[in-house]
Protein backbone atom coordinates (compact mmCIF):
# COMPACT_ATOMS: atom_id res chain seq x y z
CA UNK A 1 0.00 0.00 0.00
CA UNK A 2 1.23 3.48 -0.78
CA UNK A 3 -0.54 6.07 0.91
CA UNK A 4 0.18 9.85 2.02
CA UNK A 5 -2.51 10.90 5.05
CA UNK A 6 -2.09 14.65 6.15
CA UNK A 7 -2.72 15.68 9.30
CA UNK A 8 -4.55 19.31 7.26
CA UNK A 9 -4.60 20.94 4.23
CA UNK A 10 -2.40 23.61 5.02
CA UNK A 11 1.24 24.54 5.88
CA UNK A 12 2.33 27.37 8.80
CA UNK A 13 2.25 29.59 5.94
CA UNK A 14 -1.31 28.98 4.76
CA UNK A 15 -0.58 27.64 1.08
CA UNK A 16 -3.30 25.05 0.26
CA UNK A 17 -1.23 21.53 -0.29
CA UNK A 18 2.10 23.13 -0.67
CA UNK A 19 3.99 21.64 2.70
CA UNK A 20 3.51 18.12 1.31
CA UNK A 21 3.43 18.62 -2.73
CA UNK A 22 7.03 17.05 -2.64
CA UNK A 23 5.06 13.99 -1.01
CA UNK A 24 2.00 13.93 -3.10
CA UNK A 25 4.50 14.17 -6.48
CA UNK A 26 6.43 10.73 -4.43
CA UNK A 27 3.11 8.83 -4.13
CA UNK A 28 1.93 9.21 -7.68
CA UNK A 29 2.95 6.35 -10.60
CA UNK A 30 5.87 8.53 -12.18
CA UNK A 31 7.02 10.21 -9.50
CA UNK A 32 5.15 13.89 -10.64
CA UNK A 33 7.25 13.81 -13.94
CA UNK A 34 3.81 12.26 -16.64
CA UNK A 35 0.43 12.93 -15.84
CA UNK A 36 -1.54 11.15 -12.96
CA UNK A 37 -4.93 10.80 -13.55
CA UNK A 38 -6.69 10.38 -10.20
CA UNK A 39 -10.55 10.62 -8.76
CA UNK A 40 -11.73 12.81 -5.50
CA UNK A 41 -13.92 12.04 -2.81
CA UNK A 42 -15.45 15.77 -1.98
CA UNK A 43 -18.04 14.51 0.15
CA UNK A 44 -16.34 15.91 3.49
CA UNK A 45 -16.95 19.51 1.96
CA UNK A 46 -20.21 20.98 3.68
CA UNK A 47 -20.35 24.83 3.35
CA UNK A 48 -18.91 24.53 -0.26
CA UNK A 49 -20.15 23.03 -3.35
CA UNK A 50 -18.21 19.77 -4.22
CA UNK A 51 -17.95 21.35 -7.59
CA UNK A 52 -15.87 24.27 -6.53
CA UNK A 53 -14.35 21.84 -3.75
CA UNK A 54 -13.32 19.48 -6.41
CA UNK A 55 -11.54 22.47 -8.54
CA UNK A 56 -9.73 23.70 -5.54
CA UNK A 57 -8.11 20.96 -5.43
CA UNK A 58 -7.72 20.11 -8.76
CA UNK A 59 -5.92 23.64 -8.78
CA UNK A 60 -3.63 22.81 -5.65
CA UNK A 61 -2.84 19.59 -7.50
CA UNK A 62 -1.54 21.05 -11.18
CA UNK A 63 1.89 21.29 -9.93
CA UNK A 64 2.36 17.33 -9.16
CA UNK A 65 0.85 16.85 -12.66
CA UNK A 66 -2.63 15.28 -10.72
CA UNK A 67 -5.53 15.74 -13.22
CA UNK A 68 -8.86 15.09 -11.05
CA UNK A 69 -12.17 13.89 -11.65
CA UNK A 70 -14.58 13.66 -8.42
CA UNK A 71 -16.48 10.89 -7.94
CA UNK A 72 -19.58 12.61 -7.30
CA UNK A 73 -20.15 13.94 -11.38
CA UNK A 74 -20.44 10.53 -12.73
CA UNK A 75 -24.06 9.33 -13.76
CA UNK A 76 -24.47 6.69 -11.51
CA UNK A 77 -22.31 5.46 -7.60
CA UNK A 78 -22.05 1.90 -10.00
CA UNK A 79 -20.15 4.14 -12.45
CA UNK A 80 -18.29 5.75 -9.61
CA UNK A 81 -17.32 2.06 -8.26
CA UNK A 82 -16.08 1.42 -11.56
CA UNK A 83 -13.78 3.92 -11.79
CA UNK A 84 -13.14 3.70 -8.21
CA UNK A 85 -11.48 -0.12 -9.38
CA UNK A 86 -9.27 1.21 -11.91
CA UNK A 87 -8.19 4.36 -10.47
CA UNK A 88 -4.28 5.34 -9.77
CA UNK A 89 -4.76 7.93 -7.32
CA UNK A 90 -7.83 8.14 -4.98
CA UNK A 91 -7.58 11.60 -3.38
CA UNK A 92 -9.92 11.95 -0.15
CA UNK A 93 -10.36 15.78 1.23
CA UNK A 94 -11.00 17.22 4.09
CA UNK A 95 -13.95 18.93 6.34
CA UNK A 96 -16.38 17.16 8.00
CA UNK A 97 -15.86 13.25 8.86
CA UNK A 98 -18.94 12.34 9.54
CA UNK A 99 -20.64 13.55 5.94
CA UNK A 100 -17.71 11.97 4.58
CA UNK A 101 -18.51 8.66 5.65
CA UNK A 102 -22.19 8.77 5.56
CA UNK A 103 -21.74 9.89 2.10
CA UNK A 104 -19.34 6.77 1.14
CA UNK A 105 -21.34 4.27 2.77
CA UNK A 106 -24.55 5.03 1.21
CA UNK A 107 -23.04 5.46 -2.38
CA UNK A 108 -21.11 1.66 -1.51
CA UNK A 109 -17.42 3.30 -1.94
CA UNK A 110 -16.05 2.34 1.74
CA UNK A 111 -15.57 -1.07 -0.05
CA UNK A 112 -14.60 -0.06 -3.44
CA UNK A 113 -12.23 2.37 -1.68
CA UNK A 114 -10.98 -0.30 0.18
CA UNK A 115 -10.61 -2.74 -2.76
CA UNK A 116 -9.02 -0.17 -4.87
CA UNK A 117 -6.23 0.36 -2.24
CA UNK A 118 -5.54 -2.78 -1.26
CA UNK A 119 -5.34 -3.64 -5.18
CA UNK A 120 -2.86 -1.08 -5.75
CA UNK A 121 -4.21 2.42 -5.99
CA UNK A 122 -2.26 5.10 -4.11
CA UNK A 123 -4.10 7.18 -1.49
CA UNK A 124 -3.93 10.92 -0.09
CA UNK A 125 -5.84 12.01 2.36
CA UNK A 126 -6.23 15.22 4.66
CA UNK A 127 -7.69 15.50 7.65
CA UNK A 128 -10.90 14.07 7.34
CA UNK A 129 -9.33 11.69 4.77
CA UNK A 130 -6.89 11.04 7.05
CA UNK A 131 -9.62 9.65 9.44
CA UNK A 132 -11.77 8.05 6.94
CA UNK A 133 -8.55 5.75 6.66
CA UNK A 134 -8.46 4.67 9.90
CA UNK A 135 -10.25 1.58 11.56
CA UNK A 136 -12.83 3.90 12.45
CA UNK A 137 -13.92 7.46 12.58
CA UNK A 138 -13.75 7.41 16.47
CA UNK A 139 -10.62 9.88 16.94
CA UNK A 140 -12.04 12.48 14.57
CA UNK A 141 -12.52 15.98 15.88
CA UNK A 142 -15.49 16.61 13.91
CA UNK A 143 -19.13 17.59 15.28
CA UNK A 144 -21.22 14.54 14.15
CA UNK A 145 -23.79 16.71 12.07
CA UNK A 146 -24.71 13.56 10.28
CA UNK A 147 -25.30 9.79 11.56
CA UNK A 148 -22.87 7.56 8.98
CA UNK A 149 -24.77 4.67 9.96
CA UNK A 150 -21.69 3.04 12.21
CA UNK A 151 -18.44 4.14 12.50
CA UNK A 152 -16.82 1.40 10.80
CA UNK A 153 -13.93 3.13 7.76
CA UNK A 154 -11.90 2.01 5.60
CA UNK A 155 -9.24 0.01 7.45
CA UNK A 156 -6.39 0.80 5.73
CA UNK A 157 -4.00 1.33 8.68
CA UNK A 158 -4.43 -0.80 12.24
CA UNK A 159 -4.41 2.41 14.02
CA UNK A 160 -6.74 5.83 14.70
CA UNK A 161 -5.72 9.01 13.91
CA UNK A 162 -6.08 12.42 15.28
CA UNK A 163 -5.49 14.62 12.85
CA UNK A 164 -4.89 18.39 13.90
CA UNK A 165 -3.74 17.31 17.52
CA UNK A 166 -2.62 19.41 19.88
CA UNK A 167 -3.23 19.64 23.32
CA UNK A 168 -3.87 23.32 24.27
CA UNK A 169 -7.20 24.51 25.28
CA UNK A 170 -8.52 28.19 24.23
CA UNK A 171 -7.84 30.59 26.95
CA UNK A 172 -9.73 30.04 30.09
CA UNK A 173 -12.21 26.96 28.43
CA UNK A 174 -12.39 23.84 30.71
CA UNK A 175 -13.88 21.32 28.39
CA UNK A 176 -11.73 17.95 27.64
CA UNK A 177 -7.96 18.73 26.40
CA UNK A 178 -7.03 16.35 23.46
CA UNK A 179 -5.07 14.02 25.50
CA UNK A 180 -8.18 13.74 27.61
CA UNK A 181 -10.29 12.75 24.63
CA UNK A 182 -7.84 10.51 23.12
CA UNK A 183 -7.53 8.80 26.71
CA UNK A 184 -11.64 8.52 27.27
CA UNK A 185 -11.31 6.50 23.29
CA UNK A 186 -8.73 4.14 25.10
CA UNK A 187 -10.36 3.89 28.14
CA UNK A 188 -13.78 2.69 25.78
CA UNK A 189 -11.66 1.01 23.33
CA UNK A 190 -8.31 -0.08 25.05
CA UNK A 191 -6.86 -2.61 21.97
CA UNK A 192 -7.04 0.79 19.75
CA UNK A 193 -4.01 2.77 19.46
CA UNK A 194 -4.13 6.41 18.26
CA UNK A 195 -1.32 8.76 16.40
CA UNK A 196 -1.73 12.05 17.59
CA UNK A 197 -0.82 14.54 14.17
CA UNK A 198 0.03 17.88 14.39
CA UNK A 199 -0.92 20.28 11.90
CA UNK A 200 1.41 20.19 9.35
CA UNK A 201 2.58 16.54 9.32
CA UNK A 202 1.60 13.54 7.64
CA UNK A 203 2.32 9.93 7.54
CA UNK A 204 4.14 8.12 4.16
CA UNK A 205 2.85 4.69 3.94
CA UNK A 206 5.23 2.46 2.06
CA UNK A 207 4.03 -1.12 1.75
CA UNK A 208 3.55 -2.00 5.90
CA UNK A 209 5.57 0.55 6.69
CA UNK A 210 4.37 4.28 8.36
CA UNK A 211 6.69 6.80 8.48
CA UNK A 212 6.19 10.53 10.40
CA UNK A 213 7.14 12.73 7.90
CA UNK A 214 6.82 16.86 8.80
CA UNK A 215 8.20 19.68 10.70
CA UNK A 216 6.76 18.27 14.42
CA UNK A 217 6.88 15.68 17.22
CA UNK A 218 3.55 13.56 17.02
CA UNK A 219 2.32 11.93 19.65
CA UNK A 220 1.59 7.55 20.18
CA UNK A 221 -1.19 6.78 22.67
CA UNK A 222 -1.66 3.29 23.56
CA UNK A 223 -4.26 2.17 27.08
CA UNK A 224 -2.52 2.02 30.00
CA UNK A 225 0.95 3.93 28.74
CA UNK A 226 1.88 7.32 28.72
CA UNK A 227 1.67 9.15 25.82
CA UNK A 228 5.10 9.20 23.74
CA UNK A 229 6.88 11.38 21.28
CA UNK A 230 7.60 9.99 17.75
CA UNK A 231 10.07 12.46 15.70
CA UNK A 232 9.73 13.12 11.83
CA UNK A 233 11.70 10.62 10.16
CA UNK A 234 10.66 8.04 12.51
CA UNK A 235 8.57 4.60 12.19
CA UNK A 236 5.15 4.64 13.63
CA UNK A 237 4.60 1.50 15.85
CA UNK A 238 1.56 0.89 13.37
CA UNK A 239 1.57 -0.50 9.95
CA UNK A 240 -0.71 -0.50 6.89
CA UNK A 241 -2.85 -3.71 6.90
CA UNK B 1 -41.62 20.79 32.27
CA UNK B 2 -39.04 21.72 34.49
CA UNK B 3 -34.86 21.51 33.74
CA UNK B 4 -32.28 22.84 33.66
CA UNK B 5 -29.84 22.76 31.01
CA UNK B 6 -26.01 23.81 32.14
CA UNK B 7 -23.30 24.67 29.54
CA UNK B 8 -20.51 22.67 32.14
CA UNK B 9 -20.05 21.73 35.79
CA UNK B 10 -17.94 24.24 37.32
CA UNK B 11 -18.38 27.82 37.31
CA UNK B 12 -14.98 30.65 36.56
CA UNK B 13 -13.96 29.50 40.13
CA UNK B 14 -13.57 25.73 39.34
CA UNK B 15 -15.84 24.90 41.94
CA UNK B 16 -18.29 22.47 40.98
CA UNK B 17 -21.61 22.67 40.58
CA UNK B 18 -21.72 25.49 42.66
CA UNK B 19 -22.40 27.74 40.32
CA UNK B 20 -25.70 26.86 39.84
CA UNK B 21 -26.51 25.99 43.43
CA UNK B 22 -29.20 28.21 43.68
CA UNK B 23 -30.90 27.50 40.44
CA UNK B 24 -30.47 23.53 41.30
CA UNK B 25 -32.34 24.68 44.88
CA UNK B 26 -34.89 26.06 42.59
CA UNK B 27 -35.70 23.40 40.58
CA UNK B 28 -36.57 20.66 43.20
CA UNK B 29 -39.90 20.03 44.47
CA UNK B 30 -39.57 22.20 47.69
CA UNK B 31 -37.57 24.88 46.24
CA UNK B 32 -34.43 22.96 48.45
CA UNK B 33 -36.27 23.02 52.02
CA UNK B 34 -36.62 19.70 52.41
CA UNK B 35 -35.03 16.49 50.90
CA UNK B 36 -35.47 15.64 47.17
CA UNK B 37 -34.34 11.87 46.03
CA UNK B 38 -33.16 12.04 42.92
CA UNK B 39 -31.50 9.68 40.65
CA UNK B 40 -28.07 10.26 38.61
CA UNK B 41 -27.22 8.96 35.64
CA UNK B 42 -23.00 8.32 35.43
CA UNK B 43 -23.10 6.90 31.67
CA UNK B 44 -21.14 10.25 30.51
CA UNK B 45 -18.02 9.25 32.84
CA UNK B 46 -15.51 7.40 31.18
CA UNK B 47 -12.16 7.30 32.68
CA UNK B 48 -13.70 7.81 36.62
CA UNK B 49 -15.97 5.03 37.73
CA UNK B 50 -19.45 5.54 37.66
CA UNK B 51 -19.61 4.92 41.51
CA UNK B 52 -16.88 7.76 42.05
CA UNK B 53 -19.28 10.10 39.77
CA UNK B 54 -21.79 9.28 41.96
CA UNK B 55 -20.24 10.24 44.94
CA UNK B 56 -19.16 13.27 43.53
CA UNK B 57 -22.11 14.53 42.15
CA UNK B 58 -24.15 13.16 45.68
CA UNK B 59 -21.48 15.66 47.63
CA UNK B 60 -21.80 18.38 45.24
CA UNK B 61 -25.34 18.11 45.26
CA UNK B 62 -25.89 17.81 49.29
CA UNK B 63 -26.38 21.72 49.83
CA UNK B 64 -29.45 21.78 47.78
CA UNK B 65 -30.46 18.95 49.98
CA UNK B 66 -30.26 16.51 47.08
CA UNK B 67 -29.85 13.14 47.75
CA UNK B 68 -28.69 11.00 44.74
CA UNK B 69 -28.77 7.44 43.85
CA UNK B 70 -27.20 6.52 40.66
CA UNK B 71 -29.11 4.02 37.78
CA UNK B 72 -26.10 1.90 37.67
CA UNK B 73 -26.88 0.89 41.20
CA UNK B 74 -30.28 -1.02 40.42
CA UNK B 75 -30.26 -5.07 39.85
CA UNK B 76 -31.36 -4.47 36.86
CA UNK B 77 -32.24 -2.39 34.19
CA UNK B 78 -36.10 -2.83 34.36
CA UNK B 79 -35.48 -1.91 37.93
CA UNK B 80 -34.05 1.68 37.07
CA UNK B 81 -36.64 2.43 34.69
CA UNK B 82 -39.06 1.33 37.06
CA UNK B 83 -37.57 4.28 39.76
CA UNK B 84 -37.09 6.74 36.79
CA UNK B 85 -40.80 6.62 35.86
CA UNK B 86 -41.47 7.27 39.82
CA UNK B 87 -38.36 10.02 40.63
CA UNK B 88 -39.00 13.38 40.98
CA UNK B 89 -35.85 14.70 40.14
CA UNK B 90 -33.20 13.29 37.15
CA UNK B 91 -29.71 14.08 37.07
CA UNK B 92 -27.27 13.52 33.81
CA UNK B 93 -23.78 14.45 34.65
CA UNK B 94 -20.93 15.28 31.85
CA UNK B 95 -18.46 13.60 30.33
CA UNK B 96 -18.58 11.83 26.77
CA UNK B 97 -21.76 12.49 24.99
CA UNK B 98 -21.72 8.96 22.88
CA UNK B 99 -21.08 6.87 25.48
CA UNK B 100 -23.45 8.87 27.58
CA UNK B 101 -26.33 8.36 24.69
CA UNK B 102 -25.41 4.85 23.73
CA UNK B 103 -25.50 3.40 27.40
CA UNK B 104 -28.46 4.93 28.02
CA UNK B 105 -30.48 3.56 24.75
CA UNK B 106 -29.03 -0.13 25.11
CA UNK B 107 -30.76 -0.01 28.63
CA UNK B 108 -33.64 1.40 27.89
CA UNK B 109 -33.38 4.56 29.54
CA UNK B 110 -33.91 7.09 26.44
CA UNK B 111 -37.76 6.25 26.42
CA UNK B 112 -37.94 6.14 30.13
CA UNK B 113 -36.44 9.45 30.94
CA UNK B 114 -38.32 10.95 28.04
CA UNK B 115 -41.37 9.47 29.19
CA UNK B 116 -40.78 10.55 33.50
CA UNK B 117 -39.74 14.03 32.48
CA UNK B 118 -43.13 15.11 30.28
CA UNK B 119 -44.95 13.42 33.42
CA UNK B 120 -43.29 15.68 35.61
CA UNK B 121 -40.08 14.44 36.70
CA UNK B 122 -37.55 17.90 36.90
CA UNK B 123 -34.50 17.64 35.19
CA UNK B 124 -30.94 18.60 35.56
CA UNK B 125 -28.16 17.99 33.01
CA UNK B 126 -24.59 19.48 32.41
CA UNK B 127 -22.44 19.22 29.40
CA UNK B 128 -23.13 16.10 28.13
CA UNK B 129 -26.37 15.78 29.97
CA UNK B 130 -27.55 19.10 28.43
CA UNK B 131 -26.47 17.28 25.04
CA UNK B 132 -28.86 14.68 25.87
CA UNK B 133 -31.87 16.28 26.28
CA UNK B 134 -31.78 17.57 22.50
CA UNK B 135 -33.38 16.08 19.72
CA UNK B 136 -30.04 14.50 18.96
CA UNK B 137 -26.37 14.55 20.69
CA UNK B 138 -25.36 16.03 16.91
CA UNK B 139 -24.18 19.23 18.35
CA UNK B 140 -21.58 17.87 20.87
CA UNK B 141 -18.03 19.06 21.09
CA UNK B 142 -17.40 15.02 22.45
CA UNK B 143 -14.89 12.47 20.74
CA UNK B 144 -17.55 9.98 19.11
CA UNK B 145 -15.49 7.09 21.16
CA UNK B 146 -17.98 4.34 20.79
CA UNK B 147 -21.35 4.05 18.35
CA UNK B 148 -24.55 5.04 20.23
CA UNK B 149 -26.29 3.48 17.68
CA UNK B 150 -28.30 6.58 15.84
CA UNK B 151 -27.81 10.60 17.18
CA UNK B 152 -31.52 10.80 18.51
CA UNK B 153 -31.42 11.88 21.93
CA UNK B 154 -34.15 12.70 24.32
CA UNK B 155 -35.82 15.48 22.42
CA UNK B 156 -37.02 17.44 25.83
CA UNK B 157 -36.44 20.53 23.96
CA UNK B 158 -36.78 21.70 20.08
CA UNK B 159 -33.45 23.12 19.37
CA UNK B 160 -30.12 21.90 19.84
CA UNK B 161 -27.33 22.91 22.36
CA UNK B 162 -23.81 23.28 22.00
CA UNK B 163 -22.19 23.36 25.48
CA UNK B 164 -18.71 24.67 26.31
CA UNK B 165 -19.42 27.37 23.63
CA UNK B 166 -16.52 29.31 22.46
CA UNK B 167 -15.43 30.34 19.02
CA UNK B 168 -11.97 30.32 20.30
CA UNK B 169 -9.15 28.60 18.96
CA UNK B 170 -5.81 27.75 20.06
CA UNK B 171 -3.25 30.07 19.01
CA UNK B 172 -2.42 29.20 15.52
CA UNK B 173 -4.48 26.15 15.01
CA UNK B 174 -6.03 25.45 11.63
CA UNK B 175 -9.08 23.38 12.64
CA UNK B 176 -12.44 24.51 11.96
CA UNK B 177 -14.05 27.36 14.85
CA UNK B 178 -17.14 26.19 16.54
CA UNK B 179 -18.86 29.37 14.65
CA UNK B 180 -17.87 26.80 11.51
CA UNK B 181 -18.59 23.48 12.99
CA UNK B 182 -22.00 24.73 13.63
CA UNK B 183 -22.38 26.21 10.36
CA UNK B 184 -21.34 23.10 8.90
CA UNK B 185 -24.06 21.56 11.28
CA UNK B 186 -27.02 23.88 9.96
CA UNK B 187 -26.06 23.63 6.04
CA UNK B 188 -26.73 19.69 6.86
CA UNK B 189 -29.71 20.14 9.05
CA UNK B 190 -31.10 23.40 8.18
CA UNK B 191 -34.16 23.12 9.60
CA UNK B 192 -32.52 23.08 13.11
CA UNK B 193 -31.33 25.52 15.19
CA UNK B 194 -28.01 25.81 17.67
CA UNK B 195 -28.07 27.37 20.89
CA UNK B 196 -24.23 28.27 22.01
CA UNK B 197 -24.06 27.98 25.46
CA UNK B 198 -21.12 29.31 27.17
CA UNK B 199 -19.21 27.76 30.09
CA UNK B 200 -20.33 29.41 32.77
CA UNK B 201 -24.10 29.66 31.78
CA UNK B 202 -27.53 27.34 31.71
CA UNK B 203 -30.73 27.55 30.31
CA UNK B 204 -34.25 27.29 32.45
CA UNK B 205 -36.96 25.86 31.39
CA UNK B 206 -39.75 26.40 33.25
CA UNK B 207 -43.17 24.48 31.26
CA UNK B 208 -42.41 25.04 27.93
CA UNK B 209 -39.95 28.34 28.27
CA UNK B 210 -36.88 28.55 27.62
CA UNK B 211 -34.91 31.49 29.66
CA UNK B 212 -30.84 32.25 29.60
CA UNK B 213 -29.28 32.16 32.95
CA UNK B 214 -25.68 33.10 33.86
CA UNK B 215 -22.73 35.55 33.27
CA UNK B 216 -22.33 35.38 29.29
CA UNK B 217 -24.16 36.17 26.72
CA UNK B 218 -24.89 32.69 24.17
CA UNK B 219 -25.12 32.92 20.45
CA UNK B 220 -28.10 31.52 18.60
CA UNK B 221 -27.43 30.11 15.34
CA UNK B 222 -30.16 29.68 12.74
CA UNK B 223 -29.44 28.57 8.99
CA UNK B 224 -28.82 31.22 6.83
CA UNK B 225 -29.39 33.74 9.41
CA UNK B 226 -25.97 35.96 11.28
CA UNK B 227 -25.55 34.57 14.73
CA UNK B 228 -27.62 36.46 17.07
CA UNK B 229 -26.36 37.38 20.86
CA UNK B 230 -28.94 36.48 23.48
CA UNK B 231 -28.14 38.42 26.85
CA UNK B 232 -28.80 36.57 30.38
CA UNK B 233 -32.32 36.99 31.47
CA UNK B 234 -33.78 36.92 27.88
CA UNK B 235 -36.12 34.26 26.32
CA UNK B 236 -34.49 32.17 24.08
CA UNK B 237 -36.32 31.29 20.77
CA UNK B 238 -36.96 27.64 21.50
CA UNK B 239 -39.09 26.22 23.48
CA UNK B 240 -39.65 22.86 25.77
CA UNK B 241 -41.68 20.37 23.75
Amino acid sequence: MNALLLSNSRGPDGAYLVHALDAIRALTPSGGQSQTEALFVPFAGVTMTWDDYAAKVAAALAPAHVSLRSVHTFASDAEAQAAIAKTQLIVVGGGNTFQLLAQCRSRGFVEAIRQAVRGGARYLGWSAGANLACPTISTTNDMPIVDPQGFGALDLVDFQINPHYTNALPAGHQGETRNQRIEEYLAANPQSTVLGLPEGDWLQVAERAVTLRGPHEAVWFAHGAAPRALTSGEAVPGAAR
